[in-house]
């Protein structure tokens, strides 16, 4: 799998003209999903530990005050920051499914990602990419029709979109000329046709076999399923949760399988 | 002070007729105040100290799954539970004050104790009093028009009122034949004037402060205001917040004070 | 079909003993959609023609104002109220699917009869029935998992559940000893299997194909589908929606066929 | 009273050079305050008769796609688009007063303003200016630390400020150097202090009595406050409310007097 060579966050270090050409592998996490006064508590841990923060708008968590305070954060650390929109649902936490048409996803996208832009703007930074979240990021995974609705944002915002490789995601964005960056979960299980079991609660994961799977990935085996079978998963990004508590020990797990590959250092280059 | 004969929480315990008569003083705390997948985390726990809880409705905190879980959390530990109706602002926590008329101010805390009710139905639970929250509490303590809709909603379902003695709480109480129950604050500071001063953001309460100030007002001394001013505090019940991450070590060093004075046993005669 | 004995609201007249024993129907309709400043402009017109409101209860459309000056024009006018819950989605009018779980139905229904409730008490009228709206009322008609946790509801308030017959609606009633009123809808189409076609948005109704279908299905007659299969709807209540600009019309030609029939006076017997 | 040279939306038309030079006054109006199914039902209308749309960005009223919708009619009407940013209360419609702290003013404007940008670019429409709803609105107008929070966001939007002549909209914009602009009101009713009345439900407005108020603003005349005092009101456009059933009624009175005065003509130049 290569990653897909336009889809670097803004921090990608300049390679070593002489080192081997190894594509570089990002860490993402879900930030500012805090509201009022609640938070997951992980955010600044992760900070020091990631290279693209996909930033909660408001919609199924976030809130203004959260969205500034996160976005602010992102720059002190060097971290890339992406929209990550979702359904209009904080009860649920964007993880129940609604039944919306393409219309309806294209405006509560486009909405929030204008949204980020603003605090984004404030801070002096670009917007990164466009990555949906939760049941939103499922929808859009197998609906091709909802999924054109979210390209069609990426394409306006000039951005890549995160998503899972072999989906509409990326099938829609090669359609539509959008930059496609595949994403590999390690606190997510993946069903035997490769999509994502979404739990609506966090589980906590065990760092040692999130960083099993990342080691395993990196080293071009195959990842597998719930049922054992045996996937092969694109992948130029790590997916890590902020909603488990210990969020951060899962990270630096992942961290520390990227640094042994060589696959990137977080937060070089800025 | 001698706390309102008819204002005891359901699980009052008979008073052995040969003890001196201690008037009993209750712990009520704010609870159910999560939010999908947030919580503030210290619910179980405040359980095991207090005979009284104030449930969040939904408006300020709370959604109908923490009102379940949380009312029937309360019915296990025999702690009594009452509706805490706040202003409709997740944001602000309904800690900034809105612009409401009586009608207004009427009309939610109708539908958040009438909403709580259906839970405390379910659960076999009776409403056992209505305790407006953060500024919405603050707004009823200034406001005689204000207060009496909501004193109005406390003569429907026939339950006392908790507030701040000295202020329109007591008065339009007192005016309107509903039952009121004043509460001493040991994690808030207390103004010249005798009123709360409520923050946006908790603060860490020094348990040992909050056993201080217990100590002196059950003993009949003065509570000191934020300027030094001497304050007289009636009270029948003693308000520990939930969202402190310390708060249980304060209800604790409530408890202690309470029980050596000999003014209550947490969950006794239920 | 007979209308289930113990459905009639409670408004009710007294059968003139000698009068052959037609079975009373009763239009109902659903009323308090407005929100803050917005209104369909219909509810006192069809005040003035119908027996039965299911009033919204904040979650698709509805507020504390709008519920109480509802509550009490329906008082006024002798008209019975039942809750009409909704999914949690102004935006969407409630008539966008939702992926809940039963214990989530459960809370929502919960959550919205109880804040009814309020308002009805202080009113002095009864909660009169519980009916679901929009996508709600499709997902119980569906899945017996969500309509137990519907009908246990239900049960707690004592009162019976208005919906389709011949789905999940009824069957579940049944079998939790729950009263059901089967309901006829003349401003939507139904599909060849009985279901309703739920529309997003209103569209008019012609006065006269809704007072056909009426005379037809108060005749013995079969209700077409939209496909011209014949459909025997058994029923005791007419729908009537609130949200197309002409509803007072169809109301009054459902009504004019119901007098026609012999079948009820609005408002008798109050 | 003279026009902000910088602050005609881009329909203006170029003067020609040999009329007496006249400075434009334009109309603007709140448009799509719909939400869900509900509209006010004047936006088509007014959009015929207006320069300027002020356009709900979804907290006091709008939702994302009554945005698109309000948005693309603006485009096809050459009618110049700006924020709307409200206080988050659609219940109470904006018009209730918050107490919020400059940092959250900031983050409402910032969050409402990005999310109306992201709609203007798909339909390719530059943001025009910000105006501040209902209770913002007013707050701004008496808070110069608020209104500091507000002039920092349209300096980072490069985009005009309407508001009120006198007030802390006007000095705060020409301290830190963001283009103003002066409005008149011709729906609500001054108080003697040059403060507009914010009424918190439309009122109908007599177009003739609109009509005069702008013929006599036009002719250099004071405009009455509601005790009779004359003020003296600098304008450069002229706000016409959209809530009320004959607003454009009332627009259409305001057109005529604007140009028999020669002071512009709607839709020109674009």
């Amino acid at each position: 799998m290569a990653p897909h060579p336009s889809t670097p966050p803004h921090n990608t270090p300049p390679h070593d003209a002489g080192a081997p050409a190894r594509p570089r592998v990002t860490i993402n996490s879900d930030l500012g999903e805090g509201i009022g006064l609640h938070r997951f508590g992980n955010d600044t841990a992760l900070m020091e530990l990631i290279d693209v923060a996909n930033v909660a708008c408001g919609y199924h968590a976030g809130d203004p005050d959260v969205m500034d305070e996160t976005v602010r954060l992102a720059g002190e650390h060097g971290v890339a920051v992406g929209a990550h929109p979702g359904l209009p649902d904080v009860v649920g936490f964007g993880r129940r499914r609604m039944a919306l048409t393409p219309g309806e996803v294209e405006s509560i996208i486009l909405y929030q990602t204008g949204a980020l832009s603003a605090f984004l703007g404030k801070h002096g930074l670009p917007l990164n990419h466009i990555k949906p979240h939760g049941s939103l990021y499922g929808m859009l995974a197998g609906d091709e029709a909802l999924m054109e609705a979210a390209a069609g944002v990426a394409q306006q915002y000039g951005v890549p979109f995160f998503g899972l490789a072999g989906t509409a995601h990326e099938s829609v964005c090669a359609r539509e000329g959008v930059d496609f960056v595949p994403e590999l979960y390690v606190d997510l299980n993946y069903a035997a046709d490769g999509g994502l079991i979404i739990q609506r609660r966090p589980e906590t994961t065990d760092p040692a076999a999130a960083g099993d799977r990342v080691r395993r990935a990196l080293g071009g085996q195959s990842v597998l399923a719930v049922d054992g079978t045996e996937l092969e998963i694109a992948f130029a990004s790590i997916c890590v949760h902020s909603d488990a508590p210990n969020s951060p020990d899962v990270a630096r797990a992942v961290r520390d399988e990227i640094t042994r590959a060589g696959a990137g250092e977080p937060g070089a280059g800025t």
